[in-house]
């Protein structure tokens, strides 16, 4: 299935010079849709996926119906703030300034396979900020899967060590 | 199956007196998350839906699961800002201040079923916001479902003359 037809490339957005790569459209064909997390679903079972992780709120886009599908937990990753109990932390650098991202310190079993389910790998900077709370959490990183891949912003590099898959790749 | 076990009631959060209902604990459990969700898709099943729509970031963890195994589409429904092509907008009142959802204008077809999912029932302004909107862009909501109401609090009169379906029910 040619997935990439039904992502809409949006001009300049969220600021000029940006070619935004809108999910949206995917999504709203059902029979696409499940498709494109089928695809994440097979590379996480062969990843030997004990529990899915994924980041606020793309992450879940595809991340849930992912572990849904595998009968698997679902971690969310998400905001300082949004959790109600013991979290970890970490802070991760943005363009301008820095974000934190947290897990509930409970959410991962020493020795758990993880895998991190994301609509889009750009620059990596929330997806490291996620290993690094698993490593914490003594989880191990068995894979990292994305919908879209960005070539030329260093996201894979950043992932080095690290297996990486990805439906769709656009070149910068 | 007991789902309320699942829940955990954390006291004080996010302010004194209130008790959160976190749903992260049971998202953690495979078999469990699918079983709540498998009560959704069910629900919506029997409402006709057509199309599945939902609220960030919670709504996705039960409306994205669902969509997927119906093979329906899904639409988030966004803070502002956050989708890149043209919306519909709606203010809505909270506790302090207002806030902004919006929908991409061409998410909905005219006289589309929708099946709004989203975590929780409490007061019901997110959803009735999420209504306006999809009415304003000619779809007919079918049902809305939740895993979880708090009674007490008006949601379920707010959402008056719409079929409201919830899995867990707290009394106040």
């Amino acid at each position: 299935m040619d997935f990439k037809q039904h992502i809409k490339e949006v001009a300049d957005y969220p600021k000029e010079g940006i070619s935004f790569k809108d999910i949206t459209s995917l999504m709203q064909n059902g029979e696409v849709y499940k498709k494109s997390v089928d695809e994440l679903v097979a590379y996480a079972r062969e990843r030997g996926a004990e529990l899915i992780a994924g980041p606020e709120a793309r992450g879940f886009v595809v991340g849930c119906p992912a572990a849904y599908a595998l009968e698997l937990g679902f971690v969310p990753v998400r905001k300082e703030g949004k959790l109600p109990r013991e979290t970890v932390r970490v802070s991760y650098g943005l363009e301008y300034g820095t974000d934190i991202l947290t897990m509930h310190k409970d959410s991962i079993q020493p020795g758990q396979q993880v895998v991190i389910l994301d609509d889009l790998l750009a620059t990596g900077g929330t997806i490291e900020a996620t290993i690094k709370m698993i490593e914490q959490l003594g989880g191990v990183v068995a894979g990292i899967g994305f919908l879209i891949e960005l070539d030329g912003l260093g996201g894979r590099e950043r992932l080095e060590g690290y297996d990486v898959f990805s439906l769709i790749r656009y070149e910068d």
